[in-house]
Parts: C-alpha cells; sequence; structure tokens
C-alpha cells in the first residue's frame, strides 16, 4: 500500500532518469527496484540518497559485502521489511552464503540480547573501555 | 548506578570463578570486565550467556573482527553505551582502523535513514527480491 | 490477524457507544475507523485512549496539522504500520500536502541517521546546548 | 540536563499541588519524585498522565507487581535510564526480588533476540497461532 | 516470504530432530511451528535458542505465565508480528484471559508513553531511586 | 567519552575548516558545536551530512521550526542525548517556546503509546486508510 505513486523507468523526468540509467549501467541490469521508483516520486531526495548510497557503500577501509551485512543488521534490528530482503539480495550478489546469512542473524540476535542486559543491570562503561587522545 | 552488586575475581562461586580464568587465559589478560562481574549476580545467566558468546562469536563463516562489527553496528542502533564502548574496543583489538569505524558509522547511519524511508513511504517489497524453495 | 473482535458502530454498550457517536459528529463522518472499533473491546482503555487524543491533539500552541506531522514522524521512526497510514490519512484531511510529506520524510530519514552518528561517536553535548535555571 | 524547571512541592499552582498531595497520601511518603515535578512544568500533561497510571496500573485482572515488572520489561528494552531506576524501585516495593530481577532480564534479553530472529527470517505467522472470531 | 527454506519435521538430521522429538513430547502436540523449523537451517542456533528458552521460561522465582507476559510486552514494544502471536498464543494456553491482554496492552502502550517523556524533558534520576551496595 | 579525537576550529584541514566558516557565517556565532567536531575526524562524511542537512532542513514545504520540532520528535523517540539537547536548542532559537515542548513532548508520548496498542492488538488498515493511484 505504497503512499505515492511509483515513477517508471522511461516515464521519469530527465534529472529521475539519469539516475535511473546510472542504476541499470551501474548493476548490469534493465531492472529498477521499487525504492528507487518510490523515491523518484521527491526527485531532490532520490538524488541525494542517490548520491549518499554511492559514497557510503562504495569500496574503503570496509569492504562492499561487510557494508551489505552491516546494512542488513540495522535493518533487522529495527526490523524493516524492505530493507532485510533488498539489502540480504544485494548481500547475496556479493557472495553471502546461507551459512553466513545464519551466522549473521545470530550475531544480531545476541546482540539485541546482551544489550538489554547491559541497559537492565546498568552497567558502567569500564574505565579501560573509554577511549584516551593525548 | 548499576542495578546489583556486582562479583569480584577471586570471591566468586566456584562455577562462576571457573568462567572468570576462562575469560582471562582466552584474553591473556588478568582483568574482567564489569559485563562478567555483573552478570555473574546470575550465575545461570553469566554462564548461559558465555557459552552463547563463545559459540556465536567463533570464528566460522564470518571471521571475527566482522562479526565485533556487526555487534557494533546493532548496538549503535540500539544506543546501549556499554556495549559500543566494550565491542568496539574489541573490533579495535582485532584490527578496526579509526578508517574503518568512520565507514561503518557511516553505514549504520544510512541504513537508519533508508530504513524509515521504506517505512514512511510503505515500499512493496520487489518480485525479484523474494526468495524462492524449489 | 486482529486479535479481539471489533465491536462494530450500533452494537456496542452504551458508555462505548457514546464514543463512537462522538468520534462520527466530531468528523462529519459515518464511518468508524479500525483502531477504535479494536479498543472499544477493552472498554476503560478506549475511553482512556479517546480522552487523551482529544486533549492532546486540541488546537494549542502549536496547530493540529503540525501535531499530526509529528505524530506521523513518531510512527515512521517505529515503524508501525496502521499508524503511519491512520495519521498520514489525517494530516492530509489537515492539509499535508505530498511535496511536505516527501519532505517529512526526507526530516525523519536524516534524523534518524545523524542520532546514530551521534550515539556512534559518543558525542558529548556541549555546555551551551544544557539548559539553565537560574 | 533537565529541558525544564522542576515544580517544587509546597511552591506548586493549585491544581498540580493536589496531585502531589495525593501522591504522598497514595504513597505514605513526604517525597516526590522528579518525574512528577519536571512534569508539573505543563499542568495539563501532569495531570493526564497521573489520572492514566492510576487506571492502568489499578490492581486488575493482573496484579501491581507483575504491572510493574511489564513495565520494566518496557523501559529496559527502550533503554530509558530513568524509568529503569524508578519502575524498577517500585517494582521492589511491590516484592520483587534480585531473583526475580535477574530472571525478568533474563526474558528481556532472550525476547529482544528472538523477536531479531524471527524478523531476519522473516518467518510467516503459523496458520494455527491467527485469532478465530466466528 | 521466509528467507530460508524450513526443515520439516521427520525430514530433518537426526539432531535437529531430537529437538522437534522433545517439542512435540514436552507441548503432547504433534504440531512444530514455524519458527523451529525456519531455525533447524542452522543446526547450532537452533539447538543454542531452544537450549536458552527451556532454561530461561522454566518456572523460577517468576512464574511462567507472567515470563509469557513479559516477553509479548517486548515482542509488541519491538513490533515482532510472529513474536507477538507465538507468545500470545503461549500466554493464553498458560491462562491469560481477554481482560489480562487488554490490561497487559494498556500497560505497554503507556510505559511507551512515560519512557518518551522522561526522555524528552530528560528527567535526572532522583538519589533515593538509585541502588546502593555497602 | 567521545570516540575519536575532535577536530578544532582554526585546526582543521582545509575542506573540513571551509564547511566550519561555512556554519560559523549561516549562523552569526563564532562557535562550533560538537556535532561537526567529532563528524570532522572523517572529512568524507562530515561534508557529506553538512550537505544533507542544508538541503534537508532549507525551508520548502515545510518551515524550518517545524522541520526542527519534527527533528525533536525523532530524537526524543529514539532516546539520542545530543540530539535532544541540540535540536531542541535549535527549534528554541526558531521560536518554539516553553508551551510548545510541553504539547510537542505530549505528541511524541501519545504517539509511542498508540503505536504500541495499534500492534498489540495487530489492527488491521482500514479500506479507507489505503491510498488509491488511478
Amino acid at each position: 500500500m505504497v503512499m505515492v505513486k511509483m515513477v517508471e523507468d522511461g516515464a521519469a523526468p530527465p534529472e529521475v532518469q539519469t539516475v535511473f540509467d546510472e542504476i541499470k549501467e551501474l548493476r548490469k541490469s534493465n531492472w529498477i527496484n521499487n525504492f528507487w521508483k518510490v523515491l523518484a516520486s521527491s526527485p531532490a531526495t532520490m538524488l541525494r540518497i542517490w548520491s549518499n548510497v554511492k559514497q557510503v557503500m562504495a569500496p574503503g577501509a570496509i569492504d562492499p559485502l561487510t557494508k551489505e551485512m552491516i546494512y542488513v543488521a540495522v535493518s533487522v534490528t529495527n526490523n524493516c521489511e524492505y530493507c532485510i530482503h533488498s539489502h540480504t539480495a544485494a548481500a547475496r550478489a556479493k557472495g553471502m552464503t546461507d551459512e553466513m546469512y545464519g551466522e549473521l542473524l545470530a550475531v544480531v540476535g545476541l546482540a539485541n540480547e546482551t544489550n538489554r542486559l547491559a541497559n537492565g543491570y546498568q552497567i558502567p562503561v569500564d574505565e579501560q573501555f573509554k577511549p584516551r587522545f593525548d
């Protein structure tokens, strides 16, 4: 029950179509997923988010597959259905196996558990963990 | 303002002391961090969580550093101060650099943003993203 | 898959029917939305929440449209599907345009991102931001 | 770093002082905790929340201690420091022991873990769990 | 749109089938719910979580019904659809009535509201609430 | 206990100093708040977020004060202490009064409550609320 009318590839205003074309080129695919067709209803948001995604998800000190798995970890913690599906697909395309997905979810689950134990007991941060800048 | 009295290393009941000793042995260190000294107030929980952590964080299809960074991603999303400090320290001990931490937070931030765009627009999951099991 | 049996308009106990009638009168409509039909299964809760909503959402120092947009911002952050739909409809009825909805989601998304950057870096609150009461 | 000036017991406007007096009477105590002194800065909110708390936390089908433990479970999940401290104190006053608190946190932690496993695997709700209203 | 292939009762590897059999024996039922059939895709996770659930949810200082209601409170706060359905069913099987469910949700709702008031006003924890360990 | 070394105004690399100067110019102030001094440790992130903030928070279909109040609503819901303080200060600078802040928190609190009632009862979205695109 999407809240806005999706903009279809080929029927988009020029600035949006340029992003659609770039997405297809980058992915070597002719398909645009709903996220971009929905964001295209607010071109300024679409261009801004696309530019953010390209910068943040580019290879850097952390490799692209690890970045996608971190994205999935956040999406699972927030229970964002669309994001779980789209970023799991992206992670699989970059090499995540079933076994890796199982381990990823195990870490995400455990972290959510111990986060609440730390909160519930109001555990003070150890001096040894506090960063020093001298 | 911790909610229970911490159990100190050397003054613990035998089953708890065994875990304390195992932690120190594993980490080649003489120091026990507050998380375990607090959990030791409920020995059954402490033994259970320790056993979970050992199983989940062990090297597997995903390497230990990546697992720690996933742990940090969840802890930042949930805003668990203790967990952010302790698991960032653990990730640094396993090789996470300042530059990697910056990129990790950039991904976590962006994922939290696009999670809300996906929710707010109620974007339907593309058929192409739906897993098939034939 | 609602968890309780909804109470229909016209088939409600008197105290509940009085609220149903007040809702229809206030909205100049003959239709009761599911939220109230479900809450009606617990009359004490229904009367309490209705009384809260009337007080909190009434015009005051903040206008009703802005209040509805704040309601949507919370619902999107929490990913409450029902609330996103019902309060977006209410905001539209009070004058929110497509363009305003796009900007609202842009702010909600960005706030969720920078919230995590602030948490992840554990940024200390500036002295200048701390309220003074002399 | 409270955001508003607290209203002190004895220096409050009449409608607020009436609630202060009722709180002290009910608790057989001369002390007002910060929550009510802060809310007193917005008398309408203070009166509304006090009326809600009295209704919701009153003995009913669920006993007051269980209600307080549910309150703590929510506060730990949300990581609300003030609420963890105040409602844990309330639960202790109603009979919660150290052992019960340890078990409460164990359930809260585990629930937060399995919530993410259910989300991450996108587990479909079994037909047998779906309520029937015929 | 489950993310992995479910493992069916009777077609499971031995270590998984042992848990399936134990579940059915314990519940005096021939039915395995989807949670366990999905987790069975990662046997190590399934065995670990099953062992955790048995330990944490066992009768102790807190009775099993109260534990289930705490589980529901967390699941509602996190908006985990599967968990809301499965743990509400479990709580009903242990004696939760419609009236109790109504009161449980009223407490969960109110706690989520006052959690945000406490956060939004940045209410300082009263000295009287701070635990003392002498 | 900030996680990185802050970059001070006047001691920053050129691309960062340019943003510092722009912030001071825009705010008619000589002071840089910690958020930007911390982000400056990752120049690419700082430049990206600054560019996002300028675009999203600019006057548009929604006025800047309303945007700041929406920002606060999200930050309170997520319990981000730094963000609550910094964006409340920004909202005050743009005209938010004490009374408006009280009403803002009342809406945020109520929305968090009814979000959980909607989730807990699993209320189905009314057909009338579903957007139509013909």
